[in-house]
């Protein structure tokens, strides 16, 4: 697919030209409106569009307090709330359910710091595995990932500068690295949650995608505020880890060297990071939380589970099959594990990078990719940014993740920065007759 | 899960037991009753136990011809017709047919040789890549891989030591990479698959799941002859395959290169096989071949396309909106690279070894897995064994797949066979808390 001129901008770019007064919000709406137009019908990043956006838009030009993100055009994951849009979650057992009441709190937020929604991207269904209609815009026979497939693609595919997702294991992360752009998890806890429909309180976190680092920094410093400055030095430690045993590609194994390798020519100390013990006991531990919380928080999913697919079917009831006890005690494992990496970054100082998942995009039909080299940091609650710009040999996107701790997210900031800079200049490859 | 002595033995094991007259057939279906009255309320790689197998085997013990696979307990995959028994192809949409008046053709054969149909076992929704509730028996947070999940699945929980599958794309040889066991694709147009509900008339072949080489090599050489002999040396050329641009794992390399050493220091000549350029093409048209051919044969799915998965619409869509010229087109790259493939083998001899999976089985929820280490060879209708052994650091089981040439099978199960010894020799690491 064509991502030349006739995309919309950048977010910063997109906020610079209202700012400026050169174009307005309503401009950019249509200009939006006009790429989904022409090329959602082949891409499906889009449940549903907004009746009311341009209306949205001639508000946000007409107010007269310049807000931050004013002419923000924002996609919305499909099980978070819009006033007036039905939240579908990406399954027939919600079919044209009653519109929305009211927004949800983040949708709220950034509108009244001047974004416009747009309208719905599709998710797999309610944030699960089972696939959305949404192609990868890179790659056609390609899954964009999930759970955050069409906010992910509608910012790969040029047609907004951001859109809203969420994570519970690797619904952010793994899409922003399979469409190649960038995908932040904000830290758990950061933000109010209210009017998403989540499936596991104690993992569900708000997801941003965006096209660069500089993007979803932005918004982020708006949203959560702007916590410990960086390394003055500019040359924060970075601590590599290589996802052993989680079935790693070779290609992904590549890209995180060369990430290696290009942060250190810019001057960062790069070790390895040993963790792997942890990182075991959380990707064993995080689908026990996920499947309890998960029956415990939607049992109107089972009594529907004629209308609902297999894997959340057996989602739930796996959850219902985890007693109390033994989800305490993964809670506690991961409460312990999140501890120990934080003491161990207040010691080392800096961020960890690692495979942002095992490699690039599966094929479309086999289901949304695996979110497994998500679930410790997931399980951690912990922020990441995800950073594009390597790629297989025949041309697909791979993303590299950086994790850091709350509080702490300016360090994760300059490393993804310098990274995204580092990583374009040495991805030489070009696109092949498959990207 | 416990694979220990109660396990129905392996095919060869069975056989010897019958014909030396210390076991009944009968005796053999009730123990496999057990072991999966036992073990598959969890595995669930049944969808349906025949009523008639008790009195099937006894009819069996009262032959006087003494048939070579008396005794065999079989699982058949539940695309594949058995007199009496609906099939019901894993998909609400054939829920409660009507049951098949004739068995399959094949199933008809095995069962004059003197094989027992134990029942139906789970397949993904027509084969294709909507899951079965079928666990893999060696780690249960696992997929079995698909289509043949059941079938993979029976095999290695040591229910029944023979069952039938199929193969369109990587329906055979996933499966057993994924669960630890042989599986074989017979080479396409070998067998006769009237009764037996495929996908793609030029690609659909039949799978064979076992314990064992052997025992797979003996329903072969009943099934299909014996075909040119393997070469007299013992010591037959191995080119290595390794999958680049294919998303292998960095333990699945490792795997291939342990494999590699193993049968060169048997006495192969090793080399690398340079086919990389036909690889992305035959990657790229089996699926249009495959879609297309789904289209044509199957109208009748989309006709129902409310009753059938996303996954399964969206290839019968894709298949209609492929023209007869591209898919013609296709299919003579196709049977171009087997021609050149064949004379490279005619002029070197041997067989090809590679990966049999990306890696090892991904998360159930995630779907059934990849077919992609597959489709070149199904492409190009090849005869494939996949040999188990090798394990990742934690346990999980890889696959090597053996590649040859039709009627040259021999060669095949000679290198298959040198190569399960191998990797049962080299594989010293135990299965860990995961498996």
């Amino acid at each position: 697919m064509d991502r030349g001129r006739t995309c919309v901008g950048g977010l910063l770019d997109d906020l610079e030209e209202v700012h400026s007064g050169r174009r307005g919000a309503g401009e950019l709406v249509a200009a939006a409106q006009q790429r989904i137009e022409t090329h959602d019908s082949q891409v499906r990043a889009w449940a549903q569009l907004s009746q009311n956006a341009s209306r949205d838009a001639e508000a946000v030009d007409a107010r007269t307090d310049s807000p931050p993100l004013r002419g923000a055009v924002v996609g919305v994951k499909d099980i978070i709330d819009v006033a007036g849009l039905p939240t579908r979650c990406g399954s027939p057992a919600t079919t044209s359910p009653d519109p929305a009441a009211a927004s949800a709190t983040i949708v709220r937020r950034i509108e009244e710091l001047g974004a416009v929604s747009l309208g719905k991207t599709e998710t797999t269904e309610y944030a699960y595995f089972a696939p959305a209609p949404t192609i990868n815009p890179v790659a056609p026979d390609r899954t964009p990932g999930g759970s955050s497939s069409g906010s992910a693609a509608a910012v790969a595919a040029g047609m907004v500068p951001l859109a809203l997702g969420s994570q519970t294991a690797g619904s952010t992360t793994r899409p922003a690295s399979y469409c190649g752009v960038v995908g932040m998890v904000l830290a758990h806890g950061s933000v109010d949650l209210a009017g998403i429909a989540g499936l596991s309180p104690s993992l569900d976190s708000l997801g941003l995608l965006t096209r660069t680092v500089s993007d979803v920094a932005h918004v982020h410093q708006l949203l959560v505020g702007s916590g410990a400055p960086a390394d003055p030095s500019g040359r924060t430690p970075v601590h590599v880890w290589r996802g052993h045993d989680l079935a790693v590609g070779t290609s992904m194994s590549a890209a995180v060297e060369a990430a290696a390798a290009g942060l250190s020519d810019e001057g960062c100390p790069v070790t390895e990071l040993d963790w792997d013990d942890h990182v075991f006991t959380l990707v064993r531990d995080h689908p026990i939380v996920m499947a309890h919380e998960a029956a415990a928080s939607r049992p109107d999913l089972l009594q529907r589970s004629s209308d609902i697919s297999l894997q959340l079917t057996q989602l739930l009831e796996q959850g219902r099959g985890i007693g109390e006890e033994t989800y305490q005690q993964a809670l506690v494992r991961c409460a312990t594990s999140r501890s120990r990496l934080e003491q161990f970054l207040d010691e080392n100082g800096g961020v960890i990078i690692g495979p942002a998942a095992q490699g690039p995009a599966p094929e479309r039909s086999t289901g949304t990719g695996s979110p497994e080299l998500s679930r410790p940091w997931q399980a951690m609650g912990l922020p990441v940014v995800t950073v594009p710009g390597a790629r297989t040999a025949e041309g697909l996107p791979l993303g590299i993740q950086v994790v850091g701790i709350p509080g702490q997210e300016s360090r994760i900031f300059a490393v993804a920065r310098t990274l995204e800079r580092v990583l374009a200049q040495t991805s030489t490859t070009t696109p092949s007759g498959k990207a």
